[in-house]
């Protein structure tokens, strides 16, 4: 199976999925489910999800194994999106090509879809995966990457540095924490759903981290060379915002060097897994947005 | 013992478990971790883990066996005050007598804080607790309680609410959600971590309802009697925004008679718990409040 055709696989999985467990828009409180649905179903790639299924795959599971994190996964990036877009953070308008949630439902309803979002990812874990020692490991991953020691400690860090001088060391513990961290949950839930031993799910931590890397340090790039329509978001923001990026840390070609390190550093890490091929294809299509 | 002492011996108990588990302040983010703990440490009652102490203890477990569900439950209180306190949402400038956290660490920062201590509730909740059996459960009985159709979905509802004609049954159903929904989780999951059987569990969901119910149309009463020193928040607050009250829908007679109503209920339900003594001490504190 070529990778473009396991990615739309995966992501029509996950949607109908998410479809399944998400609160219907036709229950109050309505409005609340529309925005969380706006959110959800904005056009995302579906990314986190697609290496939690192909890690899943990859260790010999089932793709219905992986769903609920898949879709817990989906549902915590949504909320981290919803509420980094608020006026009182990065005041971004514009997300996937759409008004972003606040401006389509105003702030207090966003910052609830977020909250409920957030929370919906940890009922679907607890409500949706069979075995109750999966459920314990996959609360633990996704809690511990999306805490102040991952995903939010990398978003609060962001904000602090914004203005400040650049510099590598603190780029990379951003992204390690607002990017990595969640990239790496994907790879190692995808991995404990399908029922991997230790020593895989290690290998498949190290492959998700130095895949966000990868992935984030290409965002980075993007954001000063594309435009908006190519983005979907507002470009160049990140520099009139004085966002400490990897481009204003260490310029573009260096980024683009770096990038190939850690995408290098994720295919190496493959050597502990099986039956990788599809994990190594995104690496490159990570990469290969930059080039 | 006297429900006094038992409370401040659960506000002690929990004080220090929740020191011992919410990440230090000596580490990064520093700022965000000084949030939250900011929010957490401000002096509330502790309310809910004491219902959830005192449910496990009155189903035959020992305290320690409820900390977790009490750390998480105060956690994800503490995330909604924070979140609710937003200019976005309820704007409000005083909380338990000090600036809310927003006012104190800037709206960008209390966001994260909330974020985070939400997460920081699940991953309690299975880092924390003996049995993965009882984790399943708790988890799911906190996202159940603290998602749309709980919590989330009564503060949408409550905000949607205002400035409409004054109804009994929508107060109600606001109120049902927006803070019974996690009084019924505060007992239902002390019962669990205390290993309780299902009718008990059933019971104790009961009892949480009404009291919460009872508590609230209290909070309700409270805010149009009383002035801000005893309150510890600005008074008048509810009227003035047009929140649609109990005492705005029937008036603050009725109101007090609706109060002693849930009151009873509470209690009768308790007849389904064999040692029950301290769980109705709290149904008295929740509506001497008002007297």
């Amino acid at each position: 199976m070529s990778l473009g055709s396991f990615l739309d696989e995966a992501k029509d999985l996950v949607n109908a999925e998410l479809d399944r467990v998400l609160p219907s828009p036709d229950q109050e409180p309505k409005r609340l489910h529309e925005a969380m649905r706006y959110a959800i179903f904005a056009g995302g790639k579906r990314l986190r999800p697609a290496i939690a299924i192909a890690a899943c795959r990859a260790v010999g599971g089932e793709d219905r194994e992986a769903f609920s994190a898949a879709c817990a996964l989906e549902m915590l990036h949504t909320y981290s999106l919803i509420h980094d877009d608020l006026p009182a953070i990065d005041d971004d308008d514009l997300r996937r090509g759409r008004p972003t949630c606040h401006k389509a439902y105003g702030d207090a309803t966003a910052i609830l879809a977020g909250d409920a979002l957030q929370t919906e990812a940890f009922r679907v874990l607890a409500e949706e995966t069979a075995r109750p020692e999966a459920i314990v490991a996959l609360v633990r991953e996704l809690a511990n990457a999306s805490g102040t020691h991952g995903m939010v400690g990398g978003e609060i860090a962001d904000i602090e540095a914004e203005g400040a001088a650049p510099d590598l060391d603190r780029v990379m513990w951003i992204h390690e924490r607002k990017t990595a961290a969640l990239f790496r949950a994907s790879a190692v839930m995808g991995g404990i759903a399908g029922g991997a031993d230790e020593a895989t799910c290690r290998a498949l931590a190290e492959y998700g981290t130095s895949l966000g890397l990868a992935f984030q340090v290409v965002d980075d790039i993007l954001d000063e060379t594309e435009d908006a329509e190519t983005l979907g978001k507002s470009p160049g923001k990140d520099r009139a915002a004085g966002k400490m990026t990897t481009p204003a840390a260490i310029g573009l070609e260096r980024s683009r060097t770096l990038a190939r390190d850690h995408a290098g550093s994720a295919r190496k890490a493959l050597e502990g897994v099986s039956d990788a091929s599809v994990l190594a294809g995104l690496v490159d299509l990570a990469v290969e947005r930059s080039s």
